[in-house]
């Protein structure tokens, strides 16, 4: 990996599925230069995201597709390396939708400068980025948990999973996640301060949920869909809210299972299903982000990232989210300088 | 029909499916007398509505089942005939949930006095009571829809839809309505002010709706379920809302088919699915009824009845309901000489 030239991952090929790791390239270009109004970035964590399979199919699934020889989208952070704005000096750390690249150029208003004192640079694309602010909207917005309630959360060792269930603690609910490895669960309890956590792939899911929500379930956090959905849906109380932010298991299938109508659900227990997006909330962000930083600073969220160094390494990191392989927050990490 | 007993309407046997008139039975029952604190009430009209199908399973469903040979139950209009109670008098007109029947005893802190003077009596029944509230509350706290949008509501030539839809007009929306005759289409554009009307008894289902809302759909007013819902489901726009009030289409089925998931759709379109019952909103029933009365009298919102007279003849016009009978709130008027 050289200065000289700008080391790409591009999509090779539509997934067919659960994608692998044939389905990306890796492609050397020139150095972009920056025109009036642009900088050049040299990105020094790259994010790797569940939400990145909806944009791998053919037709538009929120977001536009990722067309085949395309760099592959996605957030980064990094230093500006050549600027053509007066506004944007060399040496800034910013925030971008950079893709997975070495260099990148960008619209420097479309650039976010990053505060690197308050925080290590690679949690701006993790709990104090996209995944935290996610995970505050989702709960705090969509779920509305009152103080006593139990919230359930799925992916709940991932990224945005494990900020669900820390700020739903810090709102004295109970809480419970569902994750996949027996590790993973102890990681909730003992390092998280969740409630109690339950391992989905056994064959008592059903029976275990019922134990871990004694209570029923009150506000869903939902990444996972499927089956666990299903499962708890069999569970909520009256008045129950379920944020959709995500459906891991369900992004590889253009048609999934046919199910019971959630809402005949909804209507017996009067709850509430909302799909959002984080950028629906995005003039609350300067609020959010006050809030989630001090919860970092003062180590009331702790966060796990999963890191691998160097772009050849990107797909695989990829493919893994969707086995659970990452705790906490997946990133590349570009430059081994990198902090 | 005489003074000398009351008569009764009793739940005979569990439907099996759509209900049929011998699941009911007809009783006469020697006529109650007033305990302290009690009034025996002799009705005037009373209620015939969807949601009673859901108090016929064996299972607690949105309520308590009826036993078999247990009154049927239902809100009623009438006036006080004996009192237990210094602080309610013989001859005022109040409302509670009588039942089928002639005459009810009630608790005296469980009747509502009726203002005759703002409307007909049998109102107090429909657009000026629970439906009318259910109505309001569904479309403006759960649906909240904004001057300019699609707001679709369905079963909209009965009691709860014929509200929604002149509510919606009133706010600034374009109005849709869905129903299962041409002469309903016909009534809800004409005499209520909708927009469009679409029947849903048709092979054209999705190309009638998307004529009918050439924007998306913003706003789901569902009374009905089933392959409706699941065509609506595919033309709402972006952070659309569903309100569920009923599922007339499945409330026969113990197991409805199974569907797409509507986590699916929802997540995919940033909307929000919710179930509620007008109870849920009861602190605001002042100021909704107030807003109901004042469209009612200034003639902005109308509204029709389809009335039986007799307890002989409310199963009959309970059954209707399902095969969409009525026009309007459907009733039982009890004695002939009510208003």
């Amino acid at each position: 990996m050289t200065a000289a030239t700008n080391l790409q991952v591009v999509l090779a090929r539509r997934p067919v599925g659960v994608p692998v790791v044939e389905d990306f390239g890796l492609r050397e270009s020139a150095i972009p230069e920056a025109g009036a109004g642009e900088a050049v970035v040299r990105t020094a964590f790259v994010s790797v995201d569940p939400y990145m399979r909806g944009r791998l199919w053919e037709q538009p699934h929120r977001g536009d597709p990722v067309a085949i020889g395309q760099v592959m989208i996605g957030e980064g952070v990094g230093e500006v390396v050549a600027s053509g704005d007066p506004a944007m000096a060399v040496g800034e750390t910013v925030r971008g939708y950079f893709g997975w690249q070495q260099y990148a150029t960008a619209a420097t208003g479309e650039l976010e400068r990053i505060d690197r004192s308050a925080a290590p640079l690679s949690t701006a694309l993790g709990v104090l980025g996209m995944p935290g602010l996610t995970a505050y909207y989702g709960l705090l917005e969509v779920g509305q948990p009152r103080a006593g309630e139990t919230v359930v959360v799925t992916g709940a060792a991932g990224a945005v999973g494990s900020a669900v269930g820390q700020i739903a603690r810090i709102k004295g609910c109970r809480v419970v996640g569902i994750c996949g490895t027996e590790a993973k669960c102890r990681h909730l309890v003992d390092d998280l301060g969740f409630d109690a956590a339950v391992n989905y792939r056994t064959d008592s899911l059903d029976d275990d949920l019922a134990a871990a929500c004694p209570d029923g379930i009150d506000v869903i956090f939902e990444n996972v869909g499927g089956e666990i959905l299903e499962a708890m849906l069999r569970q909520i109380n009256l008045h129950a809210r379920i944020a959709l932010c995500g459906a891991i298991a369900q992004y590889h299938t253009a048609e999934p299972p046919l199910v019971p109508p959630h809402s005949r659900t909804l209507h017996r227990r009067r709850a509430r299903m909302q799909g959002f997006l984080v950028n629906d909330f995005a003039e609350q962000d300067e609020e959010a982000m006050a809030a989630l930083t001090e919860w970092v600073t003062s180590g009331q969220i702790v966060y796990r990232e999963s890191i691998v160094d160097g772009l050849e390494n990107a797909a695989a990191a990829f493919v893994g989210l969707f086995s659970g392989a990452n705790t906490g927050k997946q990133l590349v990490r570009v430059r081994a300088e990198s902090d």
